[in-house]
């Protein structure tokens, strides 16, 4: 059973974070400190297909479910995902009702949808019934789309009757450039459009995750807003900070020194 | 010139930290965040070659110096390494003179030393004059042994004679070892010998630098005994600190709303 | 002279196996077995465009030559593929004559197709004639479609008008799927689409290959319906196997002494 | 600053090469010898997102522009490299101005164009105002299209109207065979075509570039045809030449002892 | 808790399989399987240091432990090995008492031991107490010495005397060589010599293992003489055998077909 | 039978370069261009175990020789490269009679030296028989040692008794250095020194080689000294020289133009 599924489908609130670096030891510190999910990303990355299966055995080895971000919404960036069984799947810049069908069926099996048949890790390399993986397990993936166009939330009620996602995940940054206002997340247009979109989410018992930085005002801001999966940062911009951090420690003390 | 030499001379207080892991953005987010100069570990990591050389371009990029730990004191690495040309070297668990001496020789041209020849980005590849590398401008390496037993502290009068070291690093964690009391680093026994030693390179008119963790208490505790240098941290557990910080952010608002 | 051509062209049957893996040594191992040909895989896997080059590269170290699947249909991977200088390209997933003609339109210069000029190891890195490469040598490429999908066999007879493409590869399992019965390749609608499909295919004279498990009934099963070149099974369930087979053994002996 | 972007504004004659190879001292040693800029290709190599990386580094750690080729017209591959904040990027095979405009807004953030928001290396990872970079300094980039096609001549004076582009580019292979005459290069119906497409552009005070082999005939040929910015060679052919030369000296001298 | 070191304590008798091989699968692959432990061999193989990470990432996540054979017989790769805990370490070519404790002391932090201090992976990468780590935890690792040579049998008594060797692994290929009969491992010679071995190690109540090629035939000619762990065959040749397996079984068939 | 070994025993005159980086054409580059054969370097360079391999299918592919220099001289590096069966290894900065026998024993399995058991590549990854191997395959290696010191022309008659080693190969830098001169290769001491030693190896019927740079007065300068196997450049500096003539060529022309 796919543990990160049962937690959204209980509604729970989870906790994650973006590896968006290569070393094979990222997703096995983020599953040590105790994220609910690590999310991978592929699209604004230098990561490529075998250091993504890397992470993916570095999260289970933690326990840790882990998701990964496409780095295009097309059938073969799709498929080499899929056949490394990851916990789930994020497609980004979802638009239309049509569009967000075309790539869920991306990750369903005919006659679900148009999936090609090739798994790999996902039947454990010859450990499990090929059969029962196409019929049965393979439904098991989280799916995720990314709400990042305003012309997604005018579809949002046709797009969220589509019972395969699991989840919609937002990206307040493009959200916000499509309506002329790009980078300005925390403004009145944005937030609007937003709390709008949660709104029709909620109304229909649907999942709300969204990406954001990791300051503590950021993070309060959305979760305030209702939403339930919060990715609060990047490993790259963690290791700024704290090397940051670090840095003025050092300069204090040095200062210090030096006026003795 | 080499910046970091100079600095040194001057007996500026520097700071510095970590780089163990391997993606080529590592050096340039410690370039960035603007530490004085980086310090690329090959001792416990499992960095290639081929990434150090990616780490001393990025560190360069950003003009900041970069010093490399070679994965052994031994003659092939450390030509390795310096045909790759860093800003400087560091010898890890250096214990008697002959030792220090025989590891700062394979740094020096015959007949100063017994280093071969075969420099590649050292000469640009081809833009310098080799014979000018070979003279005159390999001298400008920076060399740093490091002091992580207490043989080497019995040796250190010795040692320090040899001029062509530029810093001698403490490692407390090794140094605790050597006396039998492993990883107790803040106690007296330990002190007392890097107090000891610090006295007589202090004497000497040596630089004296040292690597730790990154508390402020641990940075205040090491730079109240005259480190010039202080190496506090790496990338890991810079990551595995904001990544803390950041989930016990999430969770605390996960639950505020829960509560709600 | 390619010598899979010639073999294809005077319809020898001919045996190969699937490296989906990335280690340098596969091909070589594959070559060594003796198999006639190496398809690479990029569709399903992981492997990088510099590793399927060290996979021609050994392949080609044993005289034995590769043909390598693209990652995705479009002008783009064919075109890194095709300066890589393999035996055989492989467009997987074609379904109609319009889509196999543009795939084959990207492996012909212009004016046949619409091929990118940009050959590297095609022309031997500069050993061979550019000119005589685009004019003639390039023709030599094998080039195959695959049958996966209904709507290709409702074309077949348009699409294997076109005479540059030098055989016809049946993926079961996706056909299968394509008519409802995902993963029941040896079901009589599947089998009975194949059937028609060669028969289709040997009336014009084409040449027929197929892509499978390894299970001798498998291969006996597909071989008895007139299949001239058959791809029976990759590195990784080669290795599950055997590995399977060889625990097995272990475990007997071990119960074996503990008997005693 | 942009230095490129200033220096193509200014109209100056430029030299660059193509590194095509992964090596990390490629752009370190292009840089060395002195070029103008060097332009990373993704179109033909086998060059990863991970390795372009490193080539920025190394081409910035020399204060050399560097520009890269994308592997495909895409918004994944465009925003993928955008984020490493190469200093250009270059479009290939470009033939109608919609095409044109489609891919120049992909480089763009809303509402200028269709940019999405990820930048890494370009906001240094944290040290920049990521809402600087988005309102000012990514206009900053260079931005290149090729004129690979006839249609693209034919559709010239409409795709020169888009004031983001900064430099049109000729690849005088594809060109030819765009007319049927693959590889005619140097023949008057490929050469005609490029003297009135450079007509058109200088007409408008366009910049004008042209990638092309590195014989002193090739580059006089295009040269003396007014093209301001010149592309000549690639590392594996500049390798190719040198290695013959070298083979060819060694053997003259080798058979002349024999002789003796 | 280690499982291994638990089952070695209890006598249990174990099955294992060596990767010599690269890709991130393989672990996983033997993991699925079944194996008792993976032997990660870097020895004779071109395994990089961050390949065994991934490879311990795989195995951990299929819950089977993995054993690293080290490069070389030397603190700086054990230091580096160690750092990324694997399960067991395994010291090839060990001759003489004083070099199987200076070895085993390269395990061991101070005062037992000469390890230095500098764990990454082994302390969760911050998730566990350093201090813990260093006064019990490193002592869970299992510590495999190889008796490769006939030397090393003449000291055994004594070897076998430091407690912290958790098994013993024959080398039947090596031992063979030693007393001049390379290769005929199953010869009175050689096999005389594993005897008298085996004899004074189960009399010292020693765990007992062994490597060797994966036949039936061989497989049971070594468990009968008592050993408790065998390790048998590699990826590659399991490879091997099954490719020429599925080859002869294609080759049969296409006979069969091309004499109807 | 090694081609590469049967040229050196019928003396003849052999032209060769060194692969020093780590791109996997390089080696079929080299070969294209038809050198008798390639040095792979591993002594001064970043290149690791795999690439080495690697470079190795890719100089196989073009039936050209390869010899690679050990990263170093101990019996580890020795065996990994074994394993992969090159043409030839390279014994660098070898001393004494007692280190070159040391050295080329490291090359012999038992009993004549010292070579552990573990063939892979060297066997075909399982293709031929490995005691054949053994006791046979293996002595076709060629053998080289470098004279790169005084200390070793002075034990030069005992080394040269050593029938294993095929040829003597000299480093005059390093020569230079050892007698401090380093550097002045072209000045008398140190063309005295390889006189001399020549001259002790013809009287011996030893094949010479040496390696240095490639511009036709260094070719010839060692080439009238009576050297058999010269070995001229290196990848990186054939790239320099041609980078920097084209870009010479590129300026030229657009100084001209700019003055028209």
């Amino acid at each position: 059973m796919n543990e990160l599924k049962e937690r959204i489908k209980r509604g729970e609130k989870l906790s994650g974070a973006i590896v968006s670096l290569t070393d094979p030891c990222l997703c096995e510190i983020f599953g040590n400190v105790g994220f609910d999910y690590i999310w991978i990303d592929m699209e604004h990355t230098y990561t490529s297909y075998k250091e993504v299966l890397c992470h993916l055995n570095a999260a289970r080895s933690t326990g840790t479910p882990a998701i990964v971000r496409v780095p295009q919404n097309d059938l073969t960036a799709t498929k080499k995902i899929l056949e490394m069984d990851p916990d789930g799947i994020i497609f980004p810049m979802v638009r239309t009702a049509d569009e967000a069908k075309e790539l869920i069926d991306m990750t369903l099996y005919p006659p679900r949808g148009t999936r090609g048949f090739g798994p790999m890790r996902a039947i454990g390399y010859g450990r499990d019934d090929a059969q029962e993986y196409v019929d049965i397990t393979s439904l098991e993936l989280c799916r995720f789309v990314q709400i990042e166009h305003m012309d997604c939330i005018a579809s949002l009620d046709e797009i969220a009757e589509n019972d395969y996602i699991d989840g919609f995940i937002f990206g307040p940054n493009d959200l916000s450039g499509s309506i002329g206002e790009m980078g300005h997340v925390f403004d009145a247009p944005t937030v609007e459009l937003v709390k709008k979109a949660i709104a029709i989410l909620k109304a229909k018992g649907k999942y709300v995750g969204l990406v954001c930085g990791n300051s503590s005002e950021t993070i309060k801001f959305w979760s305030d807003l209702g939403v339930d999966m919060i990715t609060a940062g990047a490993d790259w911009n963690f290791l700024y900070e704290q090397a940051t951090r670090t840095l003025r420690d050092l300069r204090e003390q040095h200062e210090k020194e030096n006026r003795q």
